[in-house]
């Protein structure tokens, strides 16, 4: 790694290893660690730019929060237990408060979460911030988008559209702002001990990134398997329902991203085991509707069938 | 990982797994994989950044397998075999011409030296790549910056600057323009093999990427040793020399970036061997000084001692 670029991620973000597995961390050509014996590793990588993934004047902290935590959700999704990550962000300039703030948003996240920050690069240009995170999982046990089956249940992890309504309400004064639905959207809390705990338990499960319809979209395809859920069992923050209300888009969390929270399917018999887990866990999840044999989602409501007109969030869309 | 995104990376750079332990790869939350048993991961993260470390209009194809071979060079210098690699990929469009350019020369390279695209996310913003590459070597066996010891003895891979000069006439059409020259910065080739030779061999080893003088000072500060080379003993390309005389610069292949040539030290007794592996991989690299008690690099030349008056390209300095 080019030596100027080191040395600004070995001021900030260079924190003695929590992990017994991490040989040597920041400061060489490479991370080294210890393999994990008869289990496999589960990687994922995201990069969040501004202006286009979050606002330029979001806080520092609550940023490096993010940024790892997008990541973690995706270890989530596979039931992985977190082991190392690596940061490679992009910096119009070096404000060191920003850093700071930034590293502190970072690893207050990384420590809770048992995940060591390995490795680094800083490099100078428009602002970006791609983390790469590794886990590991029982071989056999990942959770994957491919194995629901027809009549299978299908979870969400806690209320949806929480983070959609905070976009809304930044973008546009003249709604009433949220401090619950502000977190969601800026901090959001990964799933990674439900997603463990899912293991030989859930079918499918993916994490609600882009859009309830549009990610569990992605566990149909996967799976070859239809679905109907119900538009009022999905659960929804008060304050969002009332945003849904006054805007009369009852489709308002089938469509809107970032809320992190993991959707997944599950065999009937498991029913009351999903349910006893959520509560232990305190999230507000529920059943939201069935697989089905034909393909397609079809979304009912008490008003009759909903159509959306827009499947989620997507880039270059 | 966003779907949007997803579709992209799919498109462009989802082949078919070249190797027995990628057990999944794009196409789900995480990739998974079979973790080496009684080995260690070698792991680390380069972003390059459109007019800071590439021109804009560098062909794709190049600029592909440039994005993966500067990581490479970090495995090299671990002395770690290639296993997987993930791209984030953040483009201003798509222009799906440079998507199979650039997923055609990163591909290229990745088939060569054995290692498998494992994860990706393409996002949008002005246009920036960072590649994380994993690796495997030996426990104990890996090569770091701080083993070297007083009288080892100091290699470099092979010949020096010509990156540099590339850099150069690019930036003045007066300069003659060099094919050599331009692949080493170009499409520089990862020194793999080379690295996992010096295993058990090479007392400290890193790549050059910020310049020799810069490099070298790793290893010497790492290891608490100093150093004396000989200007004349460092290998350099003829066009590069014609260059350096014109320029009145003896000192140009200590400061020039972007070479990822190793430089690595070596006990005494194992000249003959790492002569005996330079020549059977056809690399005109050798020796060109020898590690000191006295800290600090000492430039020696047949004029007398050098002085340098930059130690390298750093960025934000």
């Amino acid at each position: 790694m080019p030596r100027g670029e080191f040395d600004l991620i070995d001021e900030f973000f260079n924190r003695s290893p929590q992990r017994s597995d991490v040989l040597l961390a920041i400061g060489d050509d490479c991370a080294l660690l210890e393999a994990p014996t008869s289990e496999v590793i589960a990687l994922s990588v995201d990069t969040l730019v501004s202006g286009v993934h979050f606002f330029e004047d979001v806080p520092a902290k609550t940023l490096g929060h993010k940024s790892l935590a997008v990541n973690l959700s995706d270890l989530a999704a596979t039931g992985a237990e977190p082991l190392w990550c690596t940061l490679a962000l992009t910096l119009p300039e070096i404000d060191r408060h920003w850093l700071a703030d930034f590293s502190d948003g970072f690893h207050a996240l990384a420590h809770r979460s048992g995940i060591d920050l390995v490795g680094g690069d800083t490099t100078h240009g428009p602002l970006a911030i791609t983390v790469h995170v590794m886990g590991r999982v029982p071989k056999g046990n990942a959770l994957l988008r491919s194995g629901a089956s027809p009549g299978d249940l299908i979870y969400v992890s806690g209320p949806i559209g929480g983070a959609g309504y905070a976009l809304e309400f930044l973008r546009n004064p003249e709604l009433k702002a949220d401090a619950f639905c502000l977190k969601c959207l800026q901090e959001p809390d990964p799933r990674v001990t439900l997603g463990i705990s899912l293991r030989g338990l859930a079918s499918a499960c993916i994490d609600i990134s882009d859009g309830l319809a549009a990610d569990l979209g992605h566990i149909l395809s996967k799976s070859n398997v239809g679905a109907t859920i119900h538009l009022e069992k999905i659960p929804v923050a008060p304050q969002v329902r009332a945003y849904m209300e006054s805007i009369h888009n009852p489709g308002f969390p089938l469509c809107t991203g970032d809320d992190y929270e993991l959707c997944f399917t599950v065999p009937p018999h498991h029913q009351s085991r999903i349910d006893a887990i959520l509560e232990s866990l305190n999230l507000d999840g529920g059943c939201i509707g069935q697989t089905t044999n034909e393909p397609g989602l079809s979304i009912q409501s008490q008003q009759g069938a909903l159509y959306l007109n827009r499947s989620g969030y997507e880039h270059f869309r």
